[in-house]
């Protein structure tokens, strides 16, 4: 299954195995740091959208100084970046999560939207992400492109449910992969923007009876 | 139909008429410098996005002193609900074309969509407010509320359809113009970062197929 993939801070980097107990604290205390200052960029960015947020807000907000996000990261846009990918990372272990459940392709479709929904309610991270989505154009940095592995999980479910026969005659497993995208990256907004994401998920079941009906039911 | 409404400077305001010759070209060109500075605010905002227009772009844009901005809008938040005003007024004209067509119910939803692509593909105040509904939180002043005038158009049309018993069994028609919103409001968004909203018309296409087949096929 193509999902999103970054060097995201849950997964160990290569150099930190230490040397001797020194260094290895000192590693384990910048790890440590790194994931407080993304976490707290993560909020800010959710909270306040990117151009409101400055890196004084992110060291106040993680309890660090100025100096130590600095260590980790370059400027504003690098921790935006980080989040955006840490995002896309958590999107794509849903992915995994689900694949792994060994469901029919249909309820793995359903899971996956239910469970995404539910990042989107519960996760800073992910709320993060969303909203760094949307300001992408007012970021002075590369940031990934979005949804594209999460829809070609997708297909690769419907496809596998249209050679089951379990999709209507003339649906397409593509078509139908971008609209389910489409209407959840809407619904997500709107619901941010009317009830705070109180809704969301009885915005993506309704989504879901409407666009693959024959899922919703299984 | 419920459609959106606002004072946009499309429709004439009661004071315009001229009491005598000198006060009326006077008043004539003040309109039409307001309209040229919406117009460029418009641009200003569908290219560079709220956080980094200012009011001295617009006025250059428009061709007008920073002074003559000022006599119409008390500052860029003003232009930024004068444009989102104008993006949900002309919602509502859409809206009234279609009802003044006098299609089936059906065909009014497949037709009012189809527009509203065209529209957001090819008019600048439309992508300035839609990029400003994105936007909304980083604009310090009340700004309407999105698409809820436009999603009560579509449940009008589907009511009726329901009641011509034109929808599958069971079809809600509150939570299908909620699920056609959400994926034409996400599908303008990721057709606008992908392919700066080239396939708008094919995603449109694809979301009234997947969504409400019976009305693609009217």
């Amino acid at each position: 299954m193509a999902v999103e993939r970054s060097a995201a801070r849950s997964r160990p980097a290569r150099d930190t195995a230490p040397r001797h107990r020194d260094t290895g604290l000192k590693q384990e205390r910048a790890v440590r740091t790194r994931g407080q200052v993304l976490d707290a960029a993560a909020e800010a960015f959710a909270t306040q959208g990117f151009p409101a947020v400055t890196v004084q807000d992110v060291a106040a907000l993680a309890g660090v100084t100025k100096g130590a996000v600095y260590f980790h990261y370059a400027n504003k846009e690098a921790l935006a970046q980080a989040c955006a990918e840490e995002f896309y990372h958590r999107l794509g272990v849903i992915g995994q999560e689900v694949e792994e459940a060994e469901l029919s392709p249909l309820q793995a479709v359903t899971e996956l939207l239910e469970r995404t929904a539910r990042a989107f309610r519960d996760e800073t991270m992910v709320q993060a992400g969303a909203r760094l989505q949307i300001e992408r154009s007012l970021i002075g940095a590369e940031m990934p492109m979005p949804y594209l592995g999460y829809t070609e999980s997708l297909t690769v479910w419907l496809r596998q449910a249209q050679q089951a026969g379990q999709l209507p005659a003339g649906t397409s497993p593509e078509a139908t992969a971008r609209v389910l995208v489409s209407a959840f990256f809407g619904a997500q907004h709107i619901s941010w923007v009317l009830n705070d994401r109180a809704d969301i998920a009885e915005r993506v079941q309704e989504i879901l009876r409407a666009v693959v009906p024959v899922a919703a039911r299984t």
